[in-house]
């Protein structure tokens, strides 16, 4: 079965709350897109390039490393510039929908609502690092903070998990408004229900915008 | 003999070109310093910091890790935004002379003018990882190009030195711009002679310095 490639890529991202099941829902859907024969690629953030993972490797597993939430911010916007540059840039201009596990939106939320840098520099930063580059659609997938961690925690704690619980709320207020800021990109999803009730209603939103692309093309 | 704190700490960066001799005048100077009995302080960048060296050792040591000078740049600020918050401002609060082997200059030289970053928004980028903190003063090394690399070589070389001679060139010329923009700030001093003769210039800038510390305190 030929591949087919869209005449313009579409970027995706998933975001949420630790424990909200992006990777599992990012990994269903590119399995799904894949058998329905569209290029793509599945990353992550931060990670995705031999740097990136150099650099997730001090932001999750250093243990005992004291780092700001400034620190933590550069770092992330670190690997974000790499995995632009390196993986989404060319797979999107050679018509690859890209699935990236978090991106702009986390650093808003984490460094930003949750760890108390100014939301205007993360703006500014997040543009430098991305050159501008925006999510075509971003699933939000939206859980209870206390369900949600003791999910995350049931496989193992990393260094963002392990922060405290009113960090964690502050985290999910802030992606909620970010959704109430940008209803036309930003899609919530209620994690309730099976894993499959909740990837069709992923799928649904995505395959809107593959449509839309498809008449565009 | 009791430590002199002044009452206001003296925050002092070495720069300049690979194989300068920064690191050893900055050694020497901090000596220099204890020996006279100031309370200071000696660090480097990237670096410092447990997080900084961690961060050092992806920007210096990393084979074969792509990295572009835009994500180098935000790497370099990760460590710099944690070496400030964590040693640099802590220190000057208590009446210190802090130095520091490179600082917000190396960034404009490397990444800018020699790799090709927006100079504005690495600008915007150090105001942010540096909450505005200038140095007093900055003893620019300035060595030629070729004898400085050779220099280095000579050390075993690290990620940032195997770059191109032309590369190198343009961090040097980019330096040397720097030092006509500032000339309150920025000190150029040519290494020629022996290590004694710079060293002795390198003091006599700093005593400068130091002495309207002290009629101000």
């Amino acid at each position: 079965m030929a591949q087919k490639n869209l005449k313009k890529g579409i970027f995706i991202t998933f975001e949420g709350p630790e424990g909200c099941g992006k990777s599992t829902h990012a990994r269903l859907l590119y399995d799904f897109l894949r058998k329905r024969s569209y290029s793509c690629l599945l990353t992550r953030e931060p990670g995705g390039t031999k740097a990136g993972e150099a650099i997730r490797q001090i932001l999750l597993h250093s243990d005992g490393v004291k780092m700001s939430d400034l620190t933590e911010l550069f770092l992330f916007e670190a690997a974000r510039s790499q995995i632009v540059g390196e993986l989404i840039r060319p797979n999107l201009a050679k018509g690859s929908i890209v699935i990236c596990d978090r991106f702009s939106d986390a650093t808003i939320c984490y460094q930003g609502y949750a760890g108390g840098v100014d939301i205007k520099a993360i703006e500014k930063l997040n543009a430098v690092a991305t050159g501008g580059l925006k999510p075509e659609l971003t699933i939000l997938l939206d859980v209870d903070t206390v369900t949600g961690l003791a999910r995350a925690k049931a496989k193992g704690i990393d260094r963002m998990e392990a922060k405290e619980l009113a960090y964690h709320k502050r985290v999910r207020a802030g992606y909620l408004k970010l959704a109430r800021q940008y209803p036309g990109r930003i899609k919530v999803i209620k994690v309730e229900g099976t894993i499959g009730e909740t990837q069709a209603v992923v799928r649904r939103e995505v395959e809107r915008v593959v449509q839309r692309y498809q008449r565009a093309g």
